[in-house]
């Protein structure tokens, strides 16, 4: 940085600027304004954040985060074992939970297939899902986005399950809640055609 | 937070969520971030961060942020200690820095009077501004924005020192560099007729 600023406040400002989506401007405003934050608070905002980065892994069963040896989800009695619903990201779980109206497990990839990026079946966590098909489990919802590489991971795992017998499903195709059919994309508009359902 | 994350996640997304700028979801994804970083650069991060603000403190002479006793320009044999140039924030001396031209030393007022805020002469570093005002002192130049608090800050400290016999200035108003007159403002453009120099 060519702006003068004392040696310390430019190391904070760095490791701001590390963060995604945050520019060397921003990181130099956060910079300045963790020099005025009380000293306990920033004590608290560094510590926090290390403990967070320390003490969470994946959950031994769904390989979502937790800072136990199982997630609460996978812990929780009321859950349904037998249903596996497989996302992409820690993220969309978080999602899925939020929207409410399903009580079965998850099973978290980290990651899709993707051979352009030199992601593999053994890149991310599928070996883990298999291992998790035992007797108990009866229907796995294939819920990755519906990307070129959600749809490849979502048809790879299903051609791999169907064998086994357990039933294989994926996240219903449509318009969006609220949505209008002016504005709608033509993928969504054929899909919701396909897909419609008899009243 | 209503949706599903483990307890250290969530403690993390909120120590970031405390930053400017910054909401519950960004600071999520932040969070998210930085569990799928190597544990030793969020070693770092947090470190250097705490570190900013644990060592840099106010320069003794000019109140500009500093890790040393006394900041590098107010340590630079070869800036001239005869002119003060006033500001309201460090990160103004740094854009003072970044343009270049400027050889004297600095004054960092931390803050505007501003009666509607209830921040009064004592509440800003005018006194120790005052102490500096001593033989070798020949100008301060006053280089508070051109706001309504800048302005009252700037002729406040202007009463104040012209009787000690030194030169106050102000910085030039006019048209920015690169500017059109069709799209400057009505203030700009009659500070740039009333301040135009003789060509």
């Amino acid at each position: 940085m060519a702006e003068y600023m004392s040696a310390p406040l430019v190391s904070a400002s760095e490791q701001f600027a590390k963060l995604p989506g945050i520019g060397m401007k921003t990181a130099q405003k956060l910079a300045y304004f963790i020099l005025n934050q009380p000293i306990e608070d920033v004590e608290k905002f560094s510590s926090e954040i290390l403990n967070a980065r320390k003490s969470v892994h994946f959950c031994k069963v769904c390989q979502n985060f937790t800072d136990s040896d199982k997630c609460s989800i996978c812990n929780d009695e009321k859950r349904d074992k037998s249903i596996i619903c497989v996302v992409e990201a820690p993220k969309d779980v978080s999602a899925l939970e939020r929207a409410g109206g399903f009580n079965g497990v998850y099973h978290v990839l980290h990651g899709l297939l993707s051979p352009m990026d030199n992601v593999g079946p053994n890149d991310i966590k599928i070996a883990e899902l298999v291992k998790r098909l035992s007797g108990d489990v009866t229907e796995v919802i294939m819920a990755t986005n519906p990307t070129v590489e959600g749809e490849t991971t979502s048809s790879y795992i299903s051609r791999m399950i169907k064998p086994l017998g357990i039933k294989v499903t994926r996240l219903a195709y449509g318009l969006p809640a609220g949505a209008t059919l002016e504005f709608a994309d033509d993928v969504t508009l054929q899909r919701a055609l396909e897909n419609r359902n008899e009243l």
